[in-house]
């Protein structure tokens, strides 16, 4: 295999043969990225992501635990697009000179370093929970340590552009949602928005693969363990849920009472999450609703009435998929929304914020279709 | 979701993130191509790379049983991308008018149709079956019908690209190999061609994903049947064994004997093959002979010594990994070699031929690393 | 393999290893059994499950598609178990000299059929739809069909042990509960009785297995289609819906509102149903209340509090294990139940009515725990 | 639940339908067994088959990790079988007081408590590597570390009992064979025991599910790791090739020439050999020579001529299923063995040596046909 056969430098490129625009040349500048914790599934998904991506080099990427290996030896699918990157430990002075940085990290990670960096000058886009919960408290008492960082809270924008594409475009610090908040506000956003569901009560039934639990070596991921089978978890309370209620809460400007029930699902990606609500108000055309309201959204896709997405169709693609059926004509709405947890629900939606924040097109680097089948 | 979103030109893209050359600006002519039977999986494959291809517009594609439907509505993975392409009864005259003309179809239907396509100067690239065989007479025998144009077998070119290179440019008709073919033929072909390997006595044990018995209805093609269990099949002769044997005799000058097992393997995508011969020939350096062989092939990635190619590490990626051991030193040398199905293994490795017939780039449309995990 | 040496003789047989009573022994009569429609998986879990049933024969079984062959040839895994039993077309006379016959069939023929058993003295034990639904219109307009045999109705019995014990005993037609209703209704019972819960507002988000949709050849249920994805489906109305409603109005005496939204799984067996509803009574102790309500219930396991039951956890084995929450002490009840949709679900249960008909432990046949991992 | 509703007398047991033998009833002795690290697959699948063993009772089960807990805890499958049993830590003395113990251990455990049981007349059953390799050097060099109990080496009984069937009756002390070793020896032994075959030049192509790894947490056993994927490993030298290798050269009676290459297939279960060799003898009818050599072996099953076993068809029962080719009719011998590798392979041979070493039927405990689908 010849490197630079991958090396293709794509002249007219469009990821849509229907039309052909003609646009001015314009000569963009590269940008330069680092990557905080590069070995997990977010770290190797935002390389994938990135290899299509033309305007971003990743420059540096780290791990502690594989300092010195090249990511090619960890993950084969890169040889050929990422042949000299090794990671190193992580060196502040160094991050700083990027453009912008990942963190793909644990918790605890970005708190630590995020201050060093933004005071660089570099931009900060975090993939783990430090920054999604404006309350330190709050976050506290989920993740059971105190916050790390809350003088940077102020900052942070919780990168959901769906909800704040201005306030992303000129953030220095984002919070990327995580992947069950992602799935879930994406389907209530426009219910909530205009009132037209009772909000005491919403129910988040959420299936995700086994890639949301990360890489780790644990018994419970095993394909032994978890092949086969189906079951929920963390009912009593999942971190997640102090996320997903902020943001609903934000949309409904009132308080929520909300239950969701996370199940590991057989498959390697995907969430598939399902959300039941009882109508109050006028909802005599929910799927125009849902049209009008993600009309302008490239990373979300209404499906057409009495459709049921499958995760299937958004494997690999930074898209959310969404269905609304209300059976039986009934008072109660269903809401279908899948997505990718690896990218629209990490990667994907950490790369979309870098595309809004440095002004690239906003699905740069992630046209190609999904994987199906 | 907007359409025009995914509609980017990339004006500097590159797919490696280690060398941005600078290379004129050339205005390429988009050509237009078909695709026969576009509802089985190598056709809804060769769309997804096409999306990717920013020099081929698919102007049709055919299906007898889903003529008028939209093809995103049969692949939602698509919205987006062909939100205009509808399949349509198949029609010589509109066919006819397409540069090229992909058959993703079962066999018989090439025969029929690519006589009349080529005479009106559309370049045929054939999936199936159809003109692999270069003895009309092997064909009827393996294939229970007699073959429906011969006539056409002289101009037809076996497209491996690894062996005809030269003659893929200039052809009019091309076979496009089988996938258990390209596993094997690429894992044999150095040692066949350096004469190293006892030719009567060629073990290649293969296993494959779902994929390959397409996406007709069968019972054993079942999640409840071919879940959870592995099974060997058409031991006694598979219609893959005369195509394989024809391109071991071309690469050995000489009869081979060939044992050629299949099995069915519980994933969706990839095949791996394991091929066994006796060493005859000077072994000193088999890493060498086969870094060597394919050091300017784009699509084959010899991998390190002592590497185990996973099939997942070229999901979705036009390229077969290689590895070549040789237990405790002993005379048997073992190939292991790995392709996706659906790329290298039939619609990846069509769209390479397309683009060498068309002079792009070998690897265009198929840049991205594979998905992983 | 010598077939006699699976003819063993446990003549103090225990399949508790905690316990060894002394019992009388006693000599059953065997009783001989037919099942019609034998070639789906109900139909092979069903003789799974009587192979270990020492008092039962399986004399016939009928197939229109496979008379002539071999069970054995169909399904490997019953050789050396049922080496002389061979598909047969369907006869009612010879069915009639059975003691019970099992129907396995898609619905409408028992309907056409049972009628001439009862006749003959042959008990019913239907594990098709035809029976269920007590209400002979209701069942027309949600199969599409006229009822084929409403003066059946008032003798049959629905076969929930755990709600009609008495009944079966004593019964002629069973009409086996369905998958999904087996499992819900267990999971709301205990509320429903003690009217715990708001009746006007139930949610049922079920995820089954891929063998709930039987052995037919969809292309839905391909491994390449329904591997490695979720999707809800059905979401406007499922057959199983007036079931499973007229069961918990049964039990709450009162119309009940049920949202019942199905998700086909990446997985072979298993039911997992969440159950949601909102606590209007006093739920002081609900872990007691399952507890109590199931005590005596040999085929239901009251999970200890906290727990999170796992369909692996049941797979192959005739128990539905439930694990009964209150998220955050609030005024939401979650019930998880889990079943093996071919055990619990269908064959299982069938055979449970069976024993409790002829007076058998209601468990024969199915003590062995369940195949984990 | 009621685990009494569990425990029912089976005073006229059988387990095929087809015959009802009349013997007189025998009070056998229940005896007791213990199990020496008991937490991983082949301790779980000892208890799931030794609760449908009417004569056995596990008085112990040991681990150092989960000492205290009850074994229902970690295996909820078993709930209701074992609800007194609880992990305890490895007490000689108290283990010293079972009729028999099973070792589920990593290599070098029964090395160090197999003498102290053995001299206090307690029988030996490892399932470990332990005393598989009659040769204590050769057992060193593939282990890298000393042999812990060289002496007790002469009273090792290697289980096969197709080949050593007289010897395990009397045996004190037995080395359960590997999985692949099973696998493999059973589908060339008819070859070699009759001389058919160039032994010189063997191949076994193995691939099994990821049970065979174990429960340890390992990154490359996940579900997102080893699912939706094949490789091959262990090519330069598994530690299976010297027990199969000693096996093979006792059934030839001379030295062979193996390649064993393994593969980890995306299931759970099973293990599936695909055997090469040359024949040089007489083969005018290799299926009767193998229907022959295994007419009285109540564990191995010879398929019909053309048959493929599906490791499935082997789930949860302790049987090798076999089929021999001969390709084209030419001079290779092609043979598929598959079993389950946690029964045949682990769990379910341990027991066969068991029943044969106490006197109760072969296969009691073990009557069930395989889980399918």
């Amino acid at each position: 295999m010849q490197a630079h056969d991958l090396v293709y430098h794509t002249l007219r490129a469009t990821f849509s043969n229907e039309r052909h625009l003609s646009i001015p040349f314009k000569e963009y500048t590269v940008i330069k990225v680092g990557i905080v914790g590069g070995t997990g599934y977010t770290g190797v998904e935002l390389l994938r992501l990135l290899a299509q991506h033309p305007e971003v080099d990743v420059d540096v990427i780290t791990s502690r635990s594989e300092a010195g290996l090249s990511v090619c030896n960890l993950y084969p699918n890169l040889r050929g697009h990422y042949d000299r990157l090794t990671f190193s430990e992580p060196d502040p002075a160094r991050l700083g000179e990027c453009d912008a940085v990942f963190f793909a990290t644990p918790h605890g990670v970005a708190h630590a370093l995020a201050g060093e960096l933004l005071e660089r000058g570099t931009r900060v886009i975090d993939l783990s929970a430090d920054f999604r919960i404006a309350d330190a408290d709050e976050w506290s008492r989920w993740y059971g340590q105190p916050h790390g960082a809350p003088q940077l809270l102020d900052q942070a924008v919780y990168g959901l552009p769906e909800v704040n594409r201005q306030r992303i475009r000129g953030a220095r610090l984002i919070a990327v949602p995580g992947c069950y908040p992602t799935a879930v506000q994406l389907g209530l956003l426009p219910l909530l928005e205009q009132g037209l569901i009772d909000i005491d009560r919403i129910i988040a039934d959420c299936k995700t693969g086994v890639t949301g639990a990360g890489r780790g070596a644990k018994v419970g991921s095993l394909l032994a363990e978890a092949g086969e089978s189906m079951k929920a978890y963390a009912t009593s309370g999942h971190r997640h849920l102090p996320e997903i209620r902020q943001g609903l809460v934000h949309a409904a400007g009132a308080p929520v009472g909300l239950t969701f029930v996370p199940h590991l699902t057989p498959m390697i990606r995907g969430i598939h999450a399902t959300l039941y609500g009882r109508l109050t108000g006028n909802a005599d055309d929910l799927q125009a609703l849902f049209e009008e309201r993600y009309a302008d959204e490239p990373a979300v896709d209404v499906m057409p009435p009495g459709s049921h997405p499958e995760t299937r169709s958004v494997k690999g693609s930074n898209l959310c998929r969404l269905a609304v059926h209300r059976p039986a004509d009934g008072d109660t709405v269903v809401v279908l929304s899948v997505i990718d947890n690896l990218v629209k629900g990490a990667s994907g939606q950490a790369l979309q914020n870098l595309n809004l924040m440095f002004g690239f097109p906003e699905m740069t680097g992630m046209q190609a279709p999904a994987l199906l089948p």
